[in-house]
């Protein structure tokens, strides 16, 4: 069957709230730096009470993905949970303005759209704490089988573990995909989100996942190493290939005997880190579904241009088309 | 009495949709670069559907000015209306979050939180539409007589105009001012809208305003006269202090006899341009009720370097608290 979409994205369907914050803050609300932590509306409302005065822009990790990949000029799909309120709506405008499909409808009760406030530091790092509202609606019913058959790769965000409904959503779609002949990948998405999930990430990725998505944190907490290079050992031959970021030390791509070091884009001013790894993998997976599947070391370029654009800015999501920052750079 | 606060400000509270357009949209959707026009819920609704995937920040003419005012290190407080629901939500949190006092209550029912749909095209012009939703129930009961008779400086955004309700309780805001021996500012805010109230824009001028704010369109068109010389000549003498902005021209400071050309701040990469007026007010009521009422030079240099903080980066307010911006370039 040809393929209507690139990638299909499942995900949490998240608000970002960015605003500016010190070192000390992270401090006193227990903040571990640079990490993502899942909390209540309860403690979600008594932090927006302490934080600084704001910007609100659509997020969460695939759906990220997804609008980077619609902004390199790739066809996407995005399943994913907001509650018909207002910000469901600027969630679903904005991920239909990139030109993505979002057939999720949204949830009419219960838990608001879901928000993530990130505390920007100094050092451009981003710190997230997320309150998942509607996200907690996803489920196996949500996963639009003729969507995941439609796509050439299946991707799923390693956040969908923290909860039952959505792990079994995950698995529905992984197996839909794969029973098609199409692929399925998985982000880490997060140290703490492995260290939860650990045996289960390993089982996932050994038997169900193609292409893999981390950072260097991320894959050494999965195998339990002290170095990059003892993960880069273990993930060889563990799936099919491994796009293993490394911030401005770049990224590498694994694939069997196949290894590509590929250096991060030279004189980029990072501002906000928030959506690196979400628009590495977008740059990755347009490469790959765009018939590079042959030409890894492309797709860790477009990975690492992606991510470039995203960290220059306030911010997950592109603010240049990425097709015109690629055409820029590679023509 | 001693003033519990330098700058009251009665506005609009909005929240600003900021998205990238091109020309051809503008044209596509008759609207006018560089102004603001109004459109009901109905027109936002199509607008917002053809429109691009965008960032959401707190907005609003006069509520900006006073957000700047609070980072620049000044005592703020607004006066605005919007609705009990998430976006009021996210104004209200912003704009407590920079130490501004926001007593109004939001509106228990009616129209939403007013939002202003803003297209920055890639001259960093921005043009834009909006839909007051909460913003007309704002009146005269919504006046804070303490608040008012507390601040140095009441402060008007000529947006106001529009309505005969918020016209009320700007003119029950400027009476009590002046009886308590405080003065009273007002901004023009478009030259579309000092067209559709020249008269009595005149007469307030002359009558009721010390502190005048205008951009050399809307001065122009105040006194409806082609160059901006002209309506210099016009302005001085008709209100205390007319300070005039005029983009890379920087701005024109005139009380009386005094006159002071203030260029603008050197090496400023345009982004876009939304909040400029708004910040160069902030920055000169600052200054001014700071105790530079005698040096208004000064005022202007203020206004000119938080314009130009403002127009460095997407959306009207500040990313880099205004203080240090300052300190950074005058100590």
């Amino acid at each position: 069957m040809t393929a209507r979409y690139d990638v299909v994205g499942i995900g949490n369907a998240i608000v970002d709230v960015l605003a500016h914050a010190d070192d000390d803050f992270l401090v006193r609300h227990d903040m571990t730096k640079g990490t993502m932590a899942l909390i209540d509306a309860e403690a979600a409302d008594r932090l927006y009470a302490d934080m600084a005065s704001g910007i609100e822009c659509s997020g969460g990790s695939a759906a990220n993905t997804i609008a980077g990949l619609a902004s390199m000029g790739g066809r996407g799909a995005f399943i994913g949970k907001v509650r018909d309120d207002e910000l469901g709506k600027v969630f679903h405008h904005d991920i239909e303005a990139t030109g993505v499909h979002f057939p999720t409808s949204p949830a009419t009760e219960g838990a608001p759209t879901a928000r993530c406030l990130i505390h920007v530091t100094a050092d451009a790092e981003r710190t997230m704490n997320t309150f998942l509202g509607a996200c907690v609606e996803l489920g196996p019913k949500d996963v639009d089988a003729d969507v995941i058959r439609a796509a050439k790769v299946t991707y799923l965000e390693g956040y969908l573990w923290d909860r039952e409904d959505a792990k079994a959503a995950f698995v529905t779609a992984a197996k839909l995909a794969h029973e098609a002949g199409r692929e399925v990948s998985l982000s880490l998405s997060d140290p703490f989100c492995v260290d939860r999930h650990r045996d289960s990430f390993l089982e996932l990725v050994e038997g169900h996942v193609d292409i893999l998505f981390a950072n260097e944190d991320e894959i050494m907490s999965l195998y339990q190493v002290d170095t990059f290079d003892a993960a880069l050992q273990h993930v060889r031959g563990h799936c099919k290939v491994a796009a293993l970021t490394r911030s401005s030390k770049g990224s590498v791509v694994v694939s069997g005997e196949e290894i590509h070091i590929v250096d991060a884009e030279p004189d980029v001013t990072v501002v906000d880190t928030t959506g690196a790894g979400d628009a590495y993998a977008a740059g990755f997976l347009f490469g790959y579904t765009d018939g590079g599947q042959n030409d890894l070391a492309h797709c860790g370029r477009l990975g690492g241009i992606a991510a470039a654009e995203i960290i220059s800015h306030f911010g997950a999501r592109p603010e240049t088309p990425l097709n015109e920052v690629v055409a820029a750079k590679i023509g």
